[in-house]
């Protein structure tokens, strides 16, 4: 088995910008790590993609991350969390700790939610895969879920759309379903959701929990490295970005949502020959 | 340079659905045509995406359409002829007819708006490339464009809004700009846009043109195909999809939106290989 050095870096990506709602408060609250993130920007979105499409995607972006010698790879995306963890786990194998934003979600509920009922909402391709369902009910603890896909909520929210009535309107058409009516809690099933979570509360009058990852995730991470002593001592933390494909748009959104200057590196995932 | 057959196949390419709004009437009005449509499902939707990028897929796209030999081939997306039409012109040379959706809409613009204001809305790709507003100005007819992006409406109406007060909603935000006001005309500069355009008519409450690509491109490619004699006289028409990521929704949208059942057929454009 392979040992890590706590100097190495921790990897983190997505099919986009979704996943900086984890990647800032890991940076936040673990200001001495070496971030490398990584937005599939030439494949985003992952959530109508096919569960092949985007396990062959995480697969070269896992390469990547592994040749920058990364000690913990962070799926930061519902979507390739569903499609391709089991995958990674078995393909990474013991050269880096593998981590998704579902399971540590699922241990929460666990803790949590006994007998309740628990609405999940996502992308196709999360919805579709069934993971929250199956995972939940491995528990074997009464918990009843409620699952919807919500497809265009992301993209709506990557087009500067989460303050404007837009995403009311789609909150309304999306969150009055029947089934998400009578639920204890809501997961906000896709890593874009959390920077909506107000109007989310607002829809539900401020009855219902709303499980956000992006907090619970962090707390994961930073529990894992800790119990594996992999906790930077040295104070040389630093943020890399690469994309798959580069935009100016892209740039304004990722500098939008990290408040503050970022440089993108361009880094194709495969190499364009003819 | 090369001679064609009538009985070779005509080419059509989109990142999605889209482009089913040319595919269908052109098969509706050449019924004897052998149509081979290839959706870019691996990589949709391009109006995100950077130039470099479409330029890469709608190279590896052609290549497929050069080897099924087809005898015209039609970029059927607004975004893909923005980005790579002066490219497929080149890389094809003689060996296919290129068809864009872009410029059979200027010389419909020359014949009937010489003096008026115009407007284009698209994707963020098509409308930053600035392609309209370059060709409308070399026309010399003192014609006044106005862009303006809506990249939310494509996939919106791709996650069936399209009759949804979701897509009146994201129109108004969109529509109501200033620069959208004071127009004689509209191009519905996104292969999607003709399926919400009952919905714009209202908008504007029918007193302005709206341009639709899909009736002006059809007899565009009608036109060519008549003028170089490459109608096809024997009545063999057929209609093959093929889509380089395949996934139930999308097989979903394609049937729904050819009101008939369809076989998609899976075509990687890359080979993955680790």
């Amino acid at each position: 088995m392979t040992t890590y050095d706590p100097s190495q870096p921790i990897g983190i990506f997505d099919s986009g910008i979704g996943g900086l709602t984890i990647a800032k408060p890991i940076i936040n609250s673990m200001p001495s790590e070496k971030i490398i993130y990584f937005g599939d920007t030439a494949h985003l979105p992952y959530g109508d993609k096919s569960a092949a499409a985007i396990q062959a995607y995480s697969i070269k972006i896992v390469q990547m991350l592994l040749q920058k010698k990364c000690k913990l790879i962070l799926i930061a995306c519902n979507s390739a969390s569903a499609a391709a963890y089991d995958l990674i786990k078995e393909y990474v194998n013991h050269d880096a700790l593998i981590v998704n934003v579902i399971d540590p979600v699922i241990e929460f509920i666990k803790q949590h939610y006994a007998h309740k009922h628990i609405g999940v909402i996502g992308t196709k391709q999360t919805i579709h895969s069934n993971i929250y369902k199956k995972k939940i009910e491995e528990l074997n603890l009464d918990i009843t879920l409620h699952s919807h896909a919500t497809p265009l909520l992301a993209k709506a929210i990557e087009d500067g759309f989460a303050n404007s009535i837009i995403t009311d309107a789609l909150l309304h058409e999306y969150l009055s379903q029947p089934a998400l009516q009578q639920i204890d809690a809501l997961i906000l099933g896709c890593t874009h959701y959390p920077i909506v979570k107000k109007k989310i509360a607002a829809f539900y009058k401020g009855k219902i929990d709303l499980i956000d990852p992006s907090e619970i995730v962090t707390n994961h991470v930073k529990n894992i490295l800790e119990k594996e002593n992999l906790i930077n001592k040295k104070n040389i933390g630093s943020t890399h970005f690469y994309v798959s494909d580069y935009t100016l748009s892209f740039m304004e959104e990722t500098r939008f949502f990290m408040n503050r200057n970022v440089t993108l590196e361009h880094y194709p995932l495969w190499v364009r020959e003819d």
